[in-house]
């Protein structure tokens, strides 16, 4: 699928993307902009979660934005009614915040989801969805890579919820018709993260330190790898999944173009910042019961089926996204 | 696991069902009693969920009832202080009702286990958990019989969340060491299964149309076959489950003895009750979109770890339940 032909698919075309002050959903709204795509976003601005003004602050005056909660039916009816493609992107990541408060993880992932799903099905049963879904779903790998067809057991609620939210997509796709893909992302990482706080994964808290010419501190001794999609290839994903009629009823994991133990992974960022060390600790208790251990992904089924593949490597994407967090940092922060 | 290990087990044992009100909450009731368990149920009588005061008559004197609700933390936090085990069979199970009103499933089959769990994990970690699970979990079978490995996809909301509700209890067994088991139930029949509308599954409707001498609308020609579970062998499973170091972390499927085309069942209840009569009708589209086909499920893992197989089968089964609701069938529409 050829720039040309996603330009040609999304000129015009009446988008939602829920979550789109957020990290992956406002690097999709800024691609939709570019292609001429009518672009609406959602995003309740929940705490910590990672929605941020600053995110589309370059393309604010080419889209609208409506601050809405997708809990709320009636609000949601309103705004899936005329759109053509919904990028349901909305959620809680954590996966501590999960296990400290798992009753909001289920509402944001759970009964979210569920509400917009009632509302397309209602108002919008033709319009396409396209999910943001997890690696998380599959727990600890009993084999690598892991394909799509590799059980599904989380570790921890918020695995658990998104892999509920993904279910009832395909749930409503069985019994409605609703045309439904879910991309299973894996460690996604680059400009317009939250660098606020350490518990939306390992990656972002990673640069901040070394930014901040502080210690990034790895448990044991950092030889668990794990496979990293720079956002701009996580939303050419998006926008291929969007555009392509072969996506409907599909669960599609990305991935990464090699998997990277973190302790390299410390030392890259360390060595391309120009500042911070690596420090390595005994586990905690309580984190490793958590860990899955290495994780990479098999994403041999999209590549097959939509033609995506990573492109930016380990090493461009982290150049391009200190040198964002240099420039603008104090937004995420 | 003879009667006498049992007996030895459960006599004076602190144990809590929740949904004891229901169907198989009730009848692990009257066996826990029997057994001379220190019996404490708690039931929300949510409307259509089939609680029902009847239930228990005749053990009303010798077992405690709560009427509270899963989702109320305050009042589970008292609840689960000082049980030994937990029989967590509390929830919403009509498929239907769950795709009608899908926030009212999602909060009877999320929220409430994960409150009990947490209530369980500050209060009382030590406590075993035994959950009633599901084989809708599995969606449609890829291969029969269906064995604990086969991939999780269900087909409705009720599925979707009865699996979150599973998961939950495994990620509490691996973050915080709680002794869970979930058991997935089959097609369970017998006594005190509710009988006034026919959304909590086919087969209490078939018996009560043959009871009434009405007709059992079969759709297309009734040859998928379905796997039974008498009630008395499900509760033997949950008494077993919640007896034994060996089911802690586990997934057991229950099953049946043989499986049984749908048309056969029918002919049999019409020809056990002695009235009533078998009909069928082309599949309507919106029945079709959700039914499984066939289904039936491979239970030898629950009958080498537990010594757990079904016992009673279906004639002697209908026998029994078909006696029941001829004495008490008031109580049930």
């Amino acid at each position: 699928m050829s720039e040309h032909h996603l330009a040609r698919f999304y000129s015009g075309r009446r988008v939602l993307v829920t979550g789109g002050l957020g990290f992956i959903g406002s690097n999709l709204a800024h691609r939709l902009v570019a292609l001429g795509g009518d672009v609406l976003l959602v995003d309740a601005l929940l705490p910590d979660c990672g929605g941020n003004w600053f995110n589309i602050a370059e393309v604010r005056d080419r889209l609208r934005v409506a601050v809405a909660d997708l809990r709320d039916a009636a609000t949601m009816a309103e705004l899936v009614a005329d759109r053509e493609v919904v990028f349901n992107l909305a959620g809680q990541i954590s996966h501590i915040d999960s296990m400290r408060d798992p009753l909001s993880d289920l509402e944001a992932n759970c009964r979210g989801p569920l509400t917009l799903l009632e509302a397309c099905r209602r108002h919008n049963p033709a319009a396409r969805v396209v999910y943001a879904g997890t690696r998380q779903v599959y727990g600890c790998p009993v084999s690598l890579p892991v394909d799509e067809q590799h059980p599904t057991r989380p570790t921890d609620v918020n695995g658990a919820d998104k892999l509920a939210g993904e279910q009832y997509h395909f749930v409503y796709h069985h019994a409605y018709g609703l045309r439904v893909t879910s991309l299973r992302l894996t460690n996604t990482y680059g400009p317009r993260q939250l660098l606020r706080h350490n518990r939306q994964g390992f990656l972002p808290w990673f640069i901040r330190c070394a930014l901040d010419g502080a210690e990034i501190t790895l448990y044991g001794d950092g030889s668990q790898r794990r496979d990293l999609t720079y956002v701009d290839d996580a939303v050419d994903a998006f926008l291929r999944a969007g555009a392509s009629d072969a996506a409907g009823g599909e669960v599609f994991n990305l991935g990464g173009l090699e998997p990277i133990a973190l302790r390299d992974l410390a030392r890259l960022i360390v060595e391309l910042a120009g500042s911070g060390s690596v420090r390595s600790i005994p586990w905690p208790d309580e984190k490793r019961r958590i860990d899955i251990g290495s994780f990479y992904a098999d994403y041999t089924k999209i590549r097959r089926a939509l033609g995506w593949e990573p492109r930016v490597d380990i090493a461009e994407g982290l150049q391009r996204t200190i040198a964002f967090y240099r420039a603008s940092g104090e937004h995420y922060r």
